[in-house]
């Protein structure tokens, strides 16, 4: 199913030209960078290392907002995996000693550093060709010669546009935190499209299980994949760059796009706080605990999963849950409940059918109240479990790992604080994480009513 | 399946015994009845009308405390149903014209009367063999008959016990406010099974859509019935006497029954108040409204409706009820309703899944807040559209009949009282339903815990 709509693409023209201009990064701001990238550069030359400048910065894709400069420093395929991430990263580690720098990794150890305020990052991969993939970032380098040659300054520019597009709406990166789209896809499906208006446009085009590809492939990815949206890693066919997008993001973007294609507007390219109203304070409760002292990637996984086993504590007490989220701000995490009513006073038990009489004499001896309904089965009520939804989180702080709370936070978890977010001080440490989970709790895709 | 238990027969005997001396009529019970008998007998015989004495007083099968006396007076058949409703209830006023009575019906009109504190019945009825039947009442004289051929001194001390039993727990009458065991049916399964235990084991034993039969029967009852329990009528093979037998209510004699086995005790014949916890009073809400001027089974059946509608309003507003109840008391009518939470912030709406470009544009113009879940759907809230329970039913009262309330109890409906149990003052004329109303949503089927 095709949707038609009458497109303003003389406004959508004028609007993408007024961003392009924001977000083209200015002489100056390409000097700084250029500026790390011959002191590393000459750092790495100097002690006969083979690297290749990769990332957005390579390509000339980057937002002036978020400029880093990626190094892929390749060694020898021989060291093995293990190898390159050890002995490589020593290796680079002499090259920043006298930096601002530290070891960071996604699926392989990397170094990030900071140098006049700009991030470079120095990534140790293997000299291997396309397919022969020895560490994860392997790919990276002819991810950067692929798109080298595709990309010309007009579709850079569609790039940044479609990049600041996501950015404002909370749906750019590929990491776990964000799920969402990651600076080389958004490249990929410039080329693939054409165009910002052109990707928004297939994108709320795309079907259940769509299969996106700049190249021929030689298989059937729906067979492999079964996310809402595959897209071929054009260097690496058997790799779906959508793996790591969220439905909910996903979903997100598609109408996103479909909002902005029927009423194109600039707010769609800031970042805009939703407000809150104030009666729906007593009905969200929260838990703000300290962040854990470990990599991104690892502790929003876990972030994650304690979301879900809040969610399911509130299931398991007969509360309905209207919506969740996880903030993190500084050294703090807030877990927001949003709740369908906010006090739970009793809880209905179903019995066995009067067709059992020895399950009908054991329900009888262990339950106050019992009658029988008209479908012949006993019934019970019992007070509410959890007569108070705070009481739901403060029983989960008590053994949050029989929960389903990650091992690696549930110390933490534990420790953490449990309040109704109409009870919040605003003097509190974690306050900024809080307001943020309360904030995004009430963030809507709804369109203007004055629209 | 058949359950085994121990029963202690022995125990059962004695309280039996117990029971039967309270319940068996006295000498001067049984003076007072007879006066009446004589009196209705005599004016009946003056006037040349041919009758047969039915009911349990006339099989010597009644409960001291309600005793009534039942006469059917037999009519020419070629007068039709409608000639025996009118001219032969016109010949019966005539009997009656200087004493306290009244017209009454039930499937067929009839008169009631009041004669020295003693309840009377004047039933018209078609003077016909078995099978014939032109009125629903000419059945009763075939029961009678059966029944005193069947019938003994023994056997009449047990229905005695077993209508106690069943009159004590709620369970004792066929009409609709009761929707139990009528009195034919109690001396049916006395005479089936052979005493008060036997009855009780093989209540419990009744399988779903047992078939009960004291006479050869030829066809499949379960083809035509599909009560839980289906009872042939010796009289007439193809009525069904467990029709009027609500589910609940037959499913609460097989746990009394079941309870009663294991543990006898002298309290399944006694009338017991549930006493209701103060907790709870503000999870019940009510209306209150004035009894209309109808007979009992019309307006029962009436209150019934209405209650269904009640449950069926806080269903639609997304409240889970846990139990509710009518109860009737003077000329007050109350429903009661049971919540498993008091008040009711918000609703959750699940949207349509993004693949739909138009209905997510609809969606989005119609909802103030709107999201993604990782289902690919749109969800949204919004505040209850009844915050307050109250609200529910205030909103019923503004047109009940819309609801399923029935046209003719819903001007009492409409002006009824809402509140909370716990808002309730002592004061009100409707105190007293109310109270009763509140104490059955707490009656209970459960063993006592020190047995």
């Amino acid at each position: 199913m095709k949707f038609e709509f009458d497109i303003n693409y003389e406004e959508i023209k004028k609007l993408v030209e007024q961003i392009k201009q924001q977000v083209t990064p200015s002489q100056k701001d390409r000097e700084r960078l250029k500026e790390i990238e011959n002191i590393i550069s000459e750092r790495l030359r100097r002690r006969g290392l083979k690297f290749i400048l990769g990332g957005s910065y390579a390509r000339d894709t980057w937002l002036p907002e978020d400029a880093d400069i990626d190094f892929f420093v390749l060694f020898d395929p021989a060291l093995g995996s293990d190898g390159i991430g050890k002995k490589g990263l020593k290796e680079l580690e002499e090259v920043v000693k006298d930096l601002n720098y530290w070891k960071n990794y996604a699926e392989h150890p990397y170094i990030e550093g900071m140098l006049n305020g700009i991030k470079f990052n120095l990534v140790p991969c293997a000299d291997v060709p396309p397919g022969k993939w020895i560490t994860s970032m392997d790919r990276s380098r002819y991810h950067n010669e692929y798109l080298l040659k595709k990309l010309n300054p007009e579709l850079r520019g569609e790039v940044r546009v479609f990049k600041k597009f996501l950015k404002s709406n909370g749906l750019y990166g590929a990491e776990i935190k964000v799920g969402g789209v990651s600076g080389y896809l958004s490249e990929v499906l410039a080329v693939k499209y054409g165009s910002f208006v052109e990707i928004l446009k297939n994108i709320v085009a795309w079907e259940q299980g769509e299969v996106v590809a700049l190249e021929p492939y030689d298989y059937d990815p729906k067979k492999v994949f079964t996310t809402p949206v595959i897209i071929l890693d054009p260097v690496d066919q058997k790799r779906n760059l959508a793996l790591a997008i969220k439905n909910r993001v996903l979903g997100k973007l598609k109408v996103l796009a479909l909002n902005f294609l029927k009423s194109p507007d600039v707010k769609y390219f800031a970042e805009r706080q939703p407000v809150p109203e104030d009666r729906t304070s007593n009905n969200v409760v929260m838990i703000s605990f300290k962040a854990p002292d470990l990599v991104e990637d690892i502790r929003w996984g876990m972030y994650y999963k304690a979301e879900e086993a809040v969610r399911n504590a509130f299931k398991n007490s007969g509360y309905r849950i209207i919506r969740s989220t996880v903030s993190e701000y500084d050294t703090w995490v807030t877990i927001a409940v949003f709740l369908e009513f906010d006090k739970r006073n009793f809880e209905i038990r179903s019995g066995p059918s009067v067709y059992f009489p020895e399950n009908v004499i054991k329900f009888l001896k262990s339950h106050r109240y019992v009658w029988v309904e008209n479908d012949m089965r006993l019934y019970s009520f019992e007070p509410g479990k959890y007569v108070d939804a705070k009481d739901v989180l403060a029983s989960l702080k008590i053994n949050p790992i029989n929960w389903g709370v990650p091992a690696g936070i549930s110390k933490n978890f534990s420790e953490g604080f449990v309040y109704r977010y109409s009870e919040l001080e605003g003097s509190s440490l974690y306050f900024k994480s809080a307001k943020n989970a309360f904030a995004s709790l009430f963030e809507t895709l709804a369109v203007d009513s004055n629209k």
